[in-house]
């Protein structure tokens, strides 16, 4: 739960003894607080040819009341946000020596065709990266390469996802680097996702690659409020009685959701007490039961739900050749198995209403296998499976479903790994240092959002950009 | 070149101290050789229910004249075995004590159509794992997840990655885990795919998932030998005078191929021994010059060509601040755009002939981004779309594009990095080493066999199963 090295590099003393011995010294990232404004500072702005969604990055800016400064590669903002009435600027070469004076960097490249036409990129980060502050933000946008007309442009904006992730790798003091695919047509639909971004929610998500598509359905976003965008919807959080879950149900309730936790009875007293500071409601079910999806779905009948959090999982380590025959069922079912049994019960009643939410909870276990985790990397990795194979199924209901897969995140159970590995799963990913719940339930909550209607079949790691993959 | 650790804890004495000590024991990997046999020992087969692939196993184990025994699991192995006039047998668990009597488990996970069937998989692995030799294989084999009818099929199927990734980490002993994805009336197209992974000559191949497709066009496999399957073909290989592209020379040689080596005028000496030893046809052309891509088209018009190896790359790395616009340039085109111009030449003059293959060289960076590599990662994750764009393209003419994407391999250029982050590199993988370019050279030997002729628009790592990943 707690990361002491961190604290300490970053103390005036600490921080004076690193320095000198050549230590790393990982930044304390910058989260989300309510008492202090999401977005603020100065953006810079660069774009390749031809780039398509610089109105739509406009009235972004517009919404979120930042100032931006173009760089030359963007020629045409200028007159672009003084139709929009946004302070603006030219982002001045000279300055780049002054470090720290942007918070984020936007490079549009939705109009490149070709590899020839790579050079902007270089020229624009060349230019911008050293004056890019703490915790600041590297968004570059991109047409979705598997629907490019040509090899050509395929080829070009596959080509993104290097350098995004290497810009990710050099850039550390804090700073995520994320590349944001949007599909044609699916252009009013970026702004949810660019503000998850660029803002503090995201402290702990870098290296990822997200597709926003064209929304199924009504051409309209349903109404709803910046400042509390789940006001009037539903969630239910499995394994919501304590840690990540937790975090989970209380992000989503201070996003203005009412929350129905679900635990096993056992943590029926931690689930009361959680969800009683949330105004929520609480259901103590044991999900590996065969009859709890049933259960589920007649509790929830009444008033139906929005979102669906799958949480809850468990796990059993050992060596295949150790491990028993009951530690790998009980961790497939509980992880995979469950999920898929509740989905069907609140699909098939209808109880998950149109335009609904499911998010699953995979692992970089799951993406990239782990020793003594047979029985969880096959479950977590079920779990991209789940999300990739039901994505076009719920499609026409207009429902999403995504999953986020953790890195190493602070917890009691991380809390309990041995010393030294422990400080490896930390410190090898592109922040130097684990995750907290709260970046796992921000990043969810994203998803969770109306204006995230786009967003689906997905896999999002809460990582750090980890090292580890595959 | 030359990983004098791997060498000093493999002689008797470093080994002694190596266990006295407990340090790390990289395996020397057993490597194909001509002298020997490619294929003995004793292979468990293992089943879930239903299983698809027996029948093409069996012909499998027929053609390479090894020993089989059927895991419990694997009832029906035996009595088909019989009707094939295999010797085989049953694989008891009493023998699960005696390590090292198998060479490989090979699991048919094909039939699994729920999460709730996986159990099979645990029992297989549990009992045979640690029988299992050193340098063994292990090869789950599966249906595509994304051609299952139902979303539970394609969940349980998506999930066998987790597994066999977790296996390869577990494993060890310079054992690797891959897992072949059989899509449904591909069965009699898995044979070269399945002796690669199961020979010597996959050492350092670990952690993959490939698909094996249904062949476009003709029914039969056109007529090869299966130890001179490249005989009468003519493959051109780029950069070609040293390092890994002359071992990629070497190997397609000895396949039969008659190879045409490309290099810049500069090597040209190089090139010319190189060739000269290989029986090969040397041309001097610098890729980068626009007027290349028709120059070699030209050099090559007359007898065509039906493999074409794109090996030439540079690296230029810097941080991006720092990095000039012409290191950015040089490195895009001549590791990308290069490749697009030579194969659009190729392509429209009809030079790479129906039933061609071409193959791209990627990297772990261009995967996973690299620091100081913003340039060199962009251009490999372009190569990465340049196969994904023109696989459905090249269906029609039989061609298949794939690329190797290598990890850390022991070169020239990788001696130069600094030991301990030279270190970090070479044991951050499951085999404890790096590679060797020989390694590389035959996974595009693979790719290039007739018999690969369902294997496309894939990307496999030739890296022991690094860590580092996406």
């Amino acid at each position: 739960m707690n990361d002491s090295y961190l604290n300490f590099v970053n103390s005036p003393f600490g921080a004076r003894l690193a320095r000198s011995l050549g230590l790393p010294k990982p930044e304390v990232l910058h989260r989300y607080r309510a008492d202090r404004p999401e977005f603020d500072g100065l953006v810079a702005i660069g774009a390749g040819r031809e780039p398509h969604l610089l109105e739509a990055l406009a009235n972004l800016v517009t919404s979120i009341g930042v100032t931006s400064v173009a760089h030359e590669s963007a020629g045409l903002w200028v007159p672009l946000a003084n139709r929009h009435g946004l302070m603006t600027g030219r982002f001045e070469a000279a300055e780049s020596g002054s470090h720290g004076k942007l918070t984020a960097l936007l490079f549009d490249a939705s109009g490149i065709e070709d590899s020839s036409q790579l050079e902007p990129l270089h020229g624009f980060f060349h230019d911008t990266l050293r004056s890019l502050g703490k915790c600041g933000r590297i968004i570059v946008l991109g047409r979705p390469p598997e629907a490019c007309a040509s090899p050509r442009q395929w080829t070009a904006q596959r080509a993104l996802e290097g350098l995004t992730r290497s810009l990710g790798k050099e850039a550390r003091r804090g700073i995520t680097a994320n590349l944001v695919y949007v599909e044609h047509g699916a252009e009013n639909g970026i702004e949810a996702t660019l503000r998850f971004f660029l803002s503090a929610r995201s402290a702990y998500v870098s290296g990822q690659v997200v597709r926003i598509g064209v929304r199924a359905g009504a051409d309209a976003l349903s109404a709803f409020d910046w400042n509390q965008p789940l006001a009037g919807r539903r969630a239910v959080v499995t394994g919501a009685a304590r840690g990540i879950g937790a975090s989970i149900a209380s992000v989503l309730a201070a996003e203005g959701a009412h929350v129905i936790g679900i635990d096993i009875p056992s943590a029926r007293d931690a689930l009361d007490s959680t969800m009683r500071q949330l105004n929520g409601t609480a259901l103590a079910f044991d999900i590996a039961a065969p009859e709890a999806s049933a259960q589920i779905a007649a509790a929830l009948d009444e008033q139906g739900v929005d979102i669906v959090v799958h949480n809850a999982g468990i796990t059993k380590d050992k060596t295949i050749a150790k491990m028993t025959d009951a530690a790998w069922q009980s961790v497939i079912d509980i992880n995979l198995s469950a999920q898929e049994r509740i989905d069907d019960a609140l699909l098939a009643a209808g109880i998950l209403r149109d335009g609904g939410r499911i998010i699953g909870v995979s692992s970089i276990s799951g993406i990239a296998g782990n020793l003594g985790q047979t029985n969880y990397a096959t479950s977590k990795a079920g779990v991209i499976g789940r999300v990739q194979s039901m994505a076009p199924h719920l499609r026409a209901r207009g429902i999403t479903i995504n999953a986020v897969a953790p890195g190493f995140i602070e917890t009691q159970m991380t809390a309990k790994i041995p010393l030294t590995i422990r400080e490896a799963g930390r410190r090898m990913n592109s922040m130097s240092q684990g995750g907290q719940p709260v970046d796992v339930a921000q990043t969810i909550a994203w998803l969770a959002h109306p204006g995230s209607a786009g967003v689906s079949g997905q896999i999002v790691r809460v990582c750090g950009q980890s090292l580890i993959g595959a």
